[in-house]
This record gives structure tokens, C-alpha cells and sequence, in this order.
């Protein structure tokens, strides 16, 4: 059985501070080892966080799938985003196979789980994790729109995504909520050394679908916002005929599609300079498989 | 009785984005005929709006009794306070005795009034309003490191701040919230013209103490965050031995003054670089006086 280290990473985006909080709080209410362990930390973009931004050039969590050019190579985050790789990447100086990547978002998404495609890798965590509290899971794939995240850049890797709460905000409630799955994380690691984890038959994931961006006038310019029927309810279907947006003469801008769907991030702030409202998943069931487990420790 | 014109700014704070909505949406309701009424509208900072940042250089809501010199003129927020007062103020081009300045906060503040000192036009209409929505007052004064506020740059100015709510976040209740006393305003400012408003007997302010920063360690970094029993707390009384903060080893760093004080603004985001976690006020019953209303028009 392949040795796991697992690489937890905070303030990939500064603006959100509540991981790095946790972070140091779990640190140091476990008193951790440095060398006793199976854990490594790393603060994603420092010098976001000291200025309190999302990113300093580009998105960080877009940029590693970015290769560096003579006309890039000065962006901040493409030289940041080289920086974990080789330091901690599957094939750095101090490798991690998977890594955790912690955010927080503006949206009421509740303690969820973000994985990337469908590696049966992530599957194998999401799924333990999804047993052990709940969580439910957002499977992004196909968005040729949104690419490049950190953890996809590991082996195996899922986004722990804990809202509603502010940019630049701390929320003691919001930083517990991270201890309990960072607790949870640890003892997983140690465990994987000596026991086979149980599955459940199944997950449920809400795979992304499109997502759709704010009603605009012909200057481009906003001109409806988030419905307040709407605000607040990620993970609940809506069918066709529910409000999304109030514009701003007061009028109710409905979903039109003929299937129901999911909508989650509604209303995320970060994600207005990407064009996205709120993005719209469609619930699956998967069937847990014995080889999730055998492709997780090859 | 001189004629009253009223002054609307949102946006001083780019990044507080449901006022600027919230603008848009009561002069698209109310087809607003510029030539005919008594209302004014700007953003007070569109660089820093376009941004989605709190400010540019600095924040335009201290700079309002900061004197241009050769060292500060090309700070842009130096630049748009002298704008706004060539433009609007009262010996502007366009003059308006009058300034509503709309903010929001991430504190959970509600829908509030703040005014800067004792000044009787203020007062006169907080009372209008506390009378009206029963709003809070916070009366900020003698606080020398928070100065230079726009609204303090007029004859009379209050500041509407409603709250909780993200930066960057639109949030329909929220905007709703400003109509309402935007609303309110209208109907105010065209019957100054033709009747005396009734004032309550009395008002109830809750006046500025002092403002206590984030427990720090010796690298000044900070190491406790807002207790979760105080989060969401604004305006409610606290008394010795309460939880303030929750240091990052779990430990509770409790009130220790003797006197009772009502906090608000607890953990404001935009505030942490002010290094204040929260402020305290003291409750103050101010009688209400016909004086007002003669120095209001005069």
C-alpha cells in the first residue's frame, strides 16, 4: 500500500480567511509534528491574503493548467502556481498524492465537496466523506469556461467549500466547521495506513450542468439580481416558471427550462467578474465500486 | 423656509454594491424627472465601483477634512472628495444642503442611522426617521483616529447603513430595505416645502466609546477571532465577563470593563484594517427640541 500524504491548502484565494484560520487553530490544538505526520500545509497565495484579494494578476484556482510564456511568465499567480508544483506536487521535492484545497464562498452552499471529472480517486474520498457527514458533492466537469483548478493538479484532490460567509470575514462558526473536517482528515490519513475504509453502495453528486450569468442591458450592464425566493436555497430543484432574478424595474425573470434542475454558488460574489449568476447541476446517483479503492492505492 | 435639496451617494465604498442598485431601481420606479424635485444623485467613488474595491488610494470616507497638497494630489480619492464638494457641496455648482451617504456592512447592524457630533440639523431628521422606522442611531464623536467623513463635509448628513450583507454581494432584501427609505426621503423632502414635521418627544442614541481592536501576538498578527456568542450581536448590551473574541487555542478572551456597552460593527470586514474589531456605545436619551427644526431652516 503507497504511503498517502496529504496537502491541505488555505487562502488559494485571499479574500477567504476563515481557512487560514482553521488551519493555524488546528495546528495548534493538535500540536502537530512536523515530522510525525502525514500532513503538510501550505498558504495557496500569500501575498493575496495580504492584501485581502482574490488573486493579485489572475485566479489562482484557474491557473494550473496555464503554461508559462515569456508573455505570462510576470503574472504573480502562474509563478505561484509553479511554486506548489514543485514543491508539492505529486513529483516535487516534498511530494503529497492528494491534496485538499479549503474556500469558502459567498453562497449558502452549506459544508459541500467540490470534485473535478470523474477520478475514481476523489470519488473514493468524496464518497468516505459524504458517509461519514453528508456532504453533498458538486462534480464539475465539461465547463470549458472554468478550468485549471489546483487540485487537479494532484493525483487526487477535492475543494472543501463551506458558506454563506463574507470575504474577509471571520466566522467562528464557519472556522469550526472546517476543524471538524480537518479532525476527521487526520485521522483519515493515519487510518489509511492500516485499514481499508468502508464504503457505502453509493453517492449522490450534483453533477454541473451550465451555468448562467446576470440578465444585462445592452451596455452590458447588470440589470436584475438574484431573486430573493432564490438567495439561499443552493441544492433545492426548481422547475420551469420559478423566479431567478428581480430586475430592476421590479419585474420576476423565471426559469425557463423544461427539465428541473439544481442551482448552486447563487449569487456567489467572486463569481460576477466570471459572468456566472448561479450554476445548475443535475442530481446523479453513482454505485461505490471495490476499484475506487484499488485506484486510490495504486 | 429655504428651499432643500437633497443629496443621494452610494458607492462611496465600491465595493458595497446593493445602495447602488438600490439608486437605480427607485429612479426606475419612480421615472424621476430631473428638472422637477429636489433629489440629486452620485456615485461618490466610480473607480473604486468599477473595481469592486473599497477604495482606490484611500478610503474616500476619512478624506473629507484632508487638505490637498502637492504629496497627496494624486491620490484619487483626495481628487473625488474635492469633486464632490465643487459639485455638490454647498457652495458647489449644483448645491445641496442635504447628504444621504448609503453603505452597507457585513455587521449585523440592520437598517441604521449614523451621524457624526451633535449637530442639530442632524438630529432633527434622525429623530424624523427613529420616529418613523424606529431605526437605531449610532452618534459617532471624538474619535480622532476615524475622521473626515463625507457626510460631515455638508450642512447636514446622515449616513444609512444596513447590514449584514457581503461586499461585492447583491442581496434583493437588502436593496429593498434602501427603497423603503429612499422612499421615504422623497415624500420628506418635497414636504419640507409645505409643512413642519412632528417630532418625537424624545430620541435614543447610542453614542461612541472607543473601538477595540482584534487581540494580536507579538508579531501584531491577529489571534482571536469574534466569539461566536458575540457575532450577530450588534446593538445588544453585554456586561463584564462576556465572550468577546475566541483566541486560536479555543480559549474565550472575555469583556472585562465595568460599565455595560452596547458593541456594534462587530467584526466588520472593511474594519480590520483600521485594526477594530468592534466599537462600544454608550445609550444616551436626547430630548427632542423645536430649536431643530429652526436651525434645520435656517
Amino acid at each position: 500500500m503507497t504511503e498517502k500524504k496529504l496537502l491541505i491548502v488555505s487562502g488559494t484565494h485571499g479574500n477567504e480567511i476563515n481557512p487560514i484560520w482553521a488551519v493555524e487553530k488546528f495546528k495548534n490544538l493538535n500540536n502537530l509534528d512536523p515530522k510525525d505526520n502525514n500532513l503538510e500545509f501550505i498558504l495557496g497565495n500569500p501575498n493575496a491574503c495580504e492584501k485581502g484579494l482574490r488573486y493579485i494578476d489572475i485566479d489562482l484556482n484557474r491557473s494550473f493548467n496555464i503554461k508559462r510564456t515569456s508573455i505570462n511568465e510576470n503574472l504573480y499567480e502562474i509563478n505561484r502556481a509553479e511554486f506548489l508544483l514543485n514543491n508539492f506536487g505529486s513529483n516535487g521535492y516534498n511530494p503529497c498524492n492528494i491534496v485538499f484545497d479549503l474556500h469558502t464562498t459567498t453562497s449558502s452552499m452549506g459544508t459541500s465537496l467540490v470534485i473535478y471529472g470523474r477520478r475514481k480517486k476523489d470519488f473514493y474520498l468524496a464518497a468516505i466523506l459524504q458517509n461519514k457527514f453528508g456532504l453533498p458533492i458538486y462534480l464539475h466537469e465539461k465547463d470549458h469556461n472554468q478550468t485549471g483548478f489546483l487540485v487537479e493538479a494532484w493525483p487526487s484532490g477535492l475543494v472543501l467549500e463551506i458558506g454563506p460567509v463574507a470575504q474577509n470575514h471571520y466566522d467562528a462558526e464557519i472556522i469550526e466547521r472546517f476543524i471538524v473536517i480537518l479532525n476527521f482528515l487526520r485521522c483519515l490519513i493515519e487510518d489509511f495506513e492500516t485499514s481499508i475504509m468502508h464504503l457505502p453502495s453509493e453517492i449522490v453528486v450534483y453533477v454541473h450542468q451550465n451555468s448562467i450569468d446576470y440578465p444585462r442591458d445592452k451596455n452590458f450592464n447588470i440589470n436584475a439580481v438574484i431573486h430573493p425566493d432564490r438567495i439561499n436555497k443552493d441544492w433545492l430543484e426548481i422547475k420551469k416558471g420559478v423566479p431567478l432574478f428581480l430586475d430592476n424595474f421590479g419585474e420576476n425573470i423565471n426559469y425557463k427550462g423544461q427539465e428541473s434542475v439544481y442551482p448552486v454558488f447563487i449569487g456567489e460574489a467572486a463569481y460576477r467578474e466570471k459572468n456566472i449568476a448561479m450554476s445548475f447541476t443535475k442530481k446523479e446517483t453513482i454505485q461505490c465500486s471495490q476499484t475506487w479503492f484499488q485506484e486510490f492505492f495504486n
